[in-house]
């Protein structure tokens, strides 16, 4: 028999940031690995000392509230909104088909493939356009950076996933978060770089977020994540300074992609999105440098790049 | 207008370990209050240094095959049995409901409340005793310690919650995992003492893993929740130390209570029921001496004690 073991949450989707999988097959450490698959931050908000307590106690309230109330005043919630802190926004992903009943949803694609596996795992009808009970946005989109506008919206349900959001604040649609069925989402992993904390939101009027909020359980939130979180929404000031780099950055990658043949596709300062002739072949020839990047099953010329930091630039200008 | 804040997956139901609230009561520093209100356990499993990458990366395949590799020699789960991991227990318990269509619940009373707040906030029926279509029974129970055996279970879905039955492995019902329907939790906070590090598991057939992983999303836990669960899980002896330590330290709080007037009623190694003359006249008691204790709203008679450790001993003494 021996029942095959399962990873968490079935990571099986095309993603990023698999660099355990391009090491089976092109070799080498961890640490010789420049992971460019990702949207992710490589110069992460500074991650210091925790007290005891945070690992050890349940999740304090008053934590929970410092961070949330972080949160409101950062992203300029609205305040007939209501915010809710979750284990990343994958977790929120996961419960949202669970707001409405089963019907079809509409998720223009391409875009982040794990809102149209979560309504589909929950008996949801998936469609890329055309009339629906539901639909999802990423805004800024993933790959290509496309926005979207208010009057996009026409459905019952509607899903604004900001996750790539923060490099473009004047952008954000959060002032629609007091719509009756709009839920804004963010990302804690991505623009401050830490991934692995586990940490996102959702924001939405409170009848939304009282039924996210149950189907999510309480202390759901580490202690360790609440002191992080907190800590880096109440620094307007390291926020302003890393899009300024991350846009300068996203820049300078642009300039070194396109003066080895790369077109520029798209993208936002978290990531660019090129198209190239064969994209595999780019994959292939920048991972036997140990260079990691992400292509699309849906496309044989995208190739999107994460930006690299400190020493990575010298390993991808030698590598291209 | 002013929506309120929500805290994260709202804590109003009644729970130990809300030490702010009360500070807001009987004062004293977060530092002065010896917080006797959980079973968690006191001394936790050491804490250590994590590379950066367990912060910054998307949450590692390996690492997670790594943890649930550990888990299931730990709890010796069936071959045939899948295991799940998630950000805490509460979290698998909010996403349970879901397994099954709506229907009756029978959650033997009293018992710990976040089943029945889940299984009603998703429409199901709620009752004490009586046929159903689905049972969840805590095992040992909490507060009382009760135990459950095979032949109690009789409907097409079985939750075993587990979460403080690594006191007592040998009571462990672990081999029901493979049948149909029944799924067994595994708390890590309790036993190890990492309450924030949220981390909690499902054992239970491939097909009902599947489903609750599809609701749980990818990433579900840290990355430091997975290193630390991984050297915990893989150390059996810190676990038959701590065993021996929280035995030897339950029989020492039942002295210490009984001499003073308590009645042992139940509980388990990681806390300690007592029946009192007016259990809200002991709890305040105790919390002028900056002590928090556990009262329920169902019996006037019942205080639950965790274990305290180090100085927490003579604090408490001094305090009866």
């Amino acid at each position: 028999m021996g029942g095959p073991i399962k990873t968490l949450g079935k990571p099986q989707r095309d993603h990023g940031g698999r660099i355990d999988a391009s090491r089976a097959i092109y070799g080498g450490d961890v640490n010789d690995w420049l992971d460019l698959s990702t949207g992710i931050n490589p110069r992460p908000y500074p991650v210091s000392g925790f007290p005891a307590r945070d690992w050890t106690a349940l999740p304090d309230h008053n934590a929970q509230t410092r961070l949330l109330k972080a949160a409101r005043r950062f992203w300029q919630v609205p305040e007939t909104a209501d915010i809710l802190a979750a284990p990343g926004a994958s977790a929120l992903i996961a419960r949202i088909p669970a707001l409405a009943p089963t019907g079809r949803v509409r998720i223009p694609q391409p875009t982040y493939n794990e809102h149209a596996a979560a309504f589909a795992a929950q008996g949801w009808e998936v469609t890329d356009a055309g009339p629906a009970d539901a639909q999802v946005v990423v805004h800024p989109n993933n790959p290509d950076g496309r926005l979207w506008a208010a009057d996009n919206f026409d459905t019952p349900l509607t899903i604004i996933d900001e996750s790539f959001c923060d490099v473009t604040p004047g952008q954000t649609l959060v002032n629609l978060a007091d719509r009756p069925g709009t839920v804004i989402l963010k990302s804690f992993g991505k623009f401050w770089g830490l991934a692995g904390l586990r940490l996102g939101f959702a924001i939405a009027r409170p009848e939304v977020i009282a039924r996210l909020s149950d189907l999510t359980g309480p202390w759901a939130v580490s202690g360790p994540a609440l002191r992080i979180g907190a800590n880096a929404l109440e620094n307007p000031a390291w926020a302003d300074d890393t899009r300024k780099r991350l846009a300068s950055d996203a820049a300078r990658l642009d300039r070194l992609m396109t003066g080895s043949g790369a077109e520029i596709a798209g993208g936002t300062d978290l990531f660019r999105l090129y198209k190239v002739d064969d994209a595999a072949k780019w994959q292939d020839r920048l991972a036997r440098s140990y260079i990691w990047t992400r292509i699309f099953p849906y496309s044989p010329h995208f190739l999107r790049l994460g930006l690299p930091d400190g020493d990575g630039w010298a390993q991808l200008q030698d590598a291209l």
